[in-house]
């Protein structure tokens, strides 16, 4: 049987504890939810629902082809407008995921020839990026801009070295700055994927390039997502203009995939609306960060300082991490479990969101339930 | 400067005549559209627009995680549900695009030591999942099953044939049922992209696996759009539980991903519904292509006979294709233009989509133009 082989694998899953399963939640999910990445707490803010029902109506359920062909509107082409702007940076360019963003970057700016430096705790896409791009990878320590340098030096030609700006699981962020500086002694390009910074970090949350003085520069390309702090779907790459052209050029998924849904689009530019006039959300989500990371550390647990709007709490096994966020559950709390072989690094730990619109009440729930769980 | 090497590759591109621009378009764009892939007409369908901008209300903007964190809705569950017994398979994956699905399902098909048989006319999704997988690849010529023949005996393990049901950009049907037997007497799975046979083929529009027999088949695996004929945006994939339960474990586009926004998947659900009662809507897409292909010939034209809803035109040169395109949408008519290097075989030609919705004036009028503009 030709997918036989499969169930060997089933199998396998089932004997070490680590079988994955879908739980749909309904509408009216009665858990206090510190397991999203909905930073801002806008996926469910009015406008930025209203902003998505707005644009199916007036563009459509979809966007009905490449981008390239019939799938850019003009509401396409103000989020792009719009998202440069914001971010600091010259042009931008929308894809239908993070994930292809990050595909796109990777792929065009690491040629046949080039070098590709990206960090061990790279996230998926990028990881997957480097493998689909003709360049050569060297993968360095995490957050080593030293190990950065020795790569570079390694090589004679273009080279782009590649970072998250806020690592997903631990919420680390990487020591931009040290980077910037070590891409400019060896002429190399720098890649931020800015995922979980942007809507967080920087002034009202334009992210952590603009945070660190890099917004705008030619030399820097950013990848940010819309479905995290702006509560809708999609990815973006931020760059100079003549980087944006080149990904229309020359990326695969953009040329061979459909545009961005309307509504995403729509939703997207509301949450940026919203961003721009309440930019004291940005604040918020890092107050809710730390006031957990406080209040965590208070009651004996150990919780790793935030850099963004993410906590992660170590936990002593997996079995005991898996454990923990069932019980959290069970107790009306929503929170993420990761461990090994999903984390690189061998340590177990729940994942907490620092969602700006969680009250003082939650948080005090929150930490009350993560608490009284514990292993 | 680190990004220098980009503007000669901008300056070959534009000595060549192949520079690519975004052309945004206006919510009332006065073009009659042959160029988009919107096969039923139903991405500004008011049942679809509402699909999409109640899930919106319900769902909110984003799905706010990853399938398997927070970005499973019930709503998607029964999106899955709904595909897969309309499409006929015991069960359904949904991702953010087509393209993710493709990712996920050749590189989760296709372990270390497989092999995977693509088709040479693949589309780019199916080509990166290639690459992207840890199996070898063996390219074989187009829709030839007795090279997919020669290739499986090359090879001693599990192995899985690859191909577009139909074809992109000429429109022309895989021999998909010839491709399974090819595969059964090798023991072999078979993966097909069925994107532009949905909604098209198949009784009711239930795809061309569905029509070929194959579906609901242990030993076949099919991926789908849900932004062409669904008029919305996402992907899906579709095949015996077994293989949706592994790609849930090991799609690292799954995984990895946000999951698809909630106003893509009431788009897509909409749009089942209404094809579910209006059956009639697949035939009518095979019919105004039928009769445009009639005309154009007619009008000595020389068009391919079409298997789905996309009809090919010949142009004598790539050149002319791109002036043909052009004085096209000058007299109101979008189409598309697909010349080398985008298309392997070297042959310039415009590519027509045959909406269900287009009336017989549309249609005569499409015909006229093409007429008078041809090169």
């Amino acid at each position: 049987m030709a997918f036989g082989w499969i169930d060997e694998q089933a199998e396998q899953r089932r004997r070490a504890g680590l079988v994955r399963t879908l739980r749909p939640r309904p509408a009216d999910s009665p858990l206090l939810d510190l397991a999203s990445n909905d930073y801002l707490g806008l996926a469910h803010h009015p406008e930025v629902v209203e902003g998505a029902a707005d644009a199916a109506r007036t563009w459509g359920g979809g966007s009905t082809g490449s981008r390239l062909v019939t799938g850019t509107t003009e509401l396409h082409a103000q989020l792009e407008r719009e998202l440069a702007e914001f971010c600091g940076f010259e042009a931008a360019l929308v894809f239908s995921s993070g994930y292809a963003a990050n595909l796109a970057a990777v792929t065009t700016l690491a040629p046949h020839g080039s070098l590709v430096v990206s960090d061990a705790g790279n996230h998926a896409s990028l990881i997957d990026g480097c493998r689909l791009a003709r360049g050569a990878t060297q993968v360095v320590g995490h957050a080593d801009p030293d190990g950065v340098r020795k790569a570079l030096r390694t090589h004679d030609g273009q080279a782009v070295v590649v970072s998250d700006s806020v690592f997903s699981v631990d919420g680390d962020a990487a020591p931009v700055g040290a980077l910037a500086q070590a891409c400019r002694e060896f002429g190399a390009g720098l890649l931020l994927d800015d995922a979980h910074g942007l809507g967080v970090l920087g002034d009202g949350g334009r992210g952590a390039p603009y945070a660190a003085g890099l917004a705008g520069s030619e030399d820097v390309v950013v990848t940010v997502t819309l479905s995290k702090s702006l509560g809708s779907q999609g990815g973006a790459v931020l760059g100079p203009a003549r980087v944006i052209d080149h990904l229309v050029n020359a990326a695969r998924t953009f040329i061979f995939d459909t545009g961005l849904a309307p509504a995403a689009a729509g939703a997207a530019l509301a949450a940026l609306t919203l961003l721009r006039r309440e930019p004291e959300r940005a604040a918020r989500a890092r107050a809710v960060a730390s006031e957990l990371h406080t209040r965590l550390t208070a009651a004996g647990l150990e919780a790793v300082r935030p850099d963004a709007a993410v906590v992660s709490v170590r936990a002593p096994s997996p079995e005991a991490a898996v454990q923990w966020a069932a019980d959290c559950r069970t107790a009306g709390l929503a929170v993420g479990c990761f461990r090994p072989p999903s984390v690189p690094d061998g340590i177990s730990r729940l994942r907490l969101t620092a969602r700006a619109d969680l009250s003082g009440a939650e948080i005090e729930r929150a930490v009350r339930v993560i608490g009284e769980t514990r292993p």
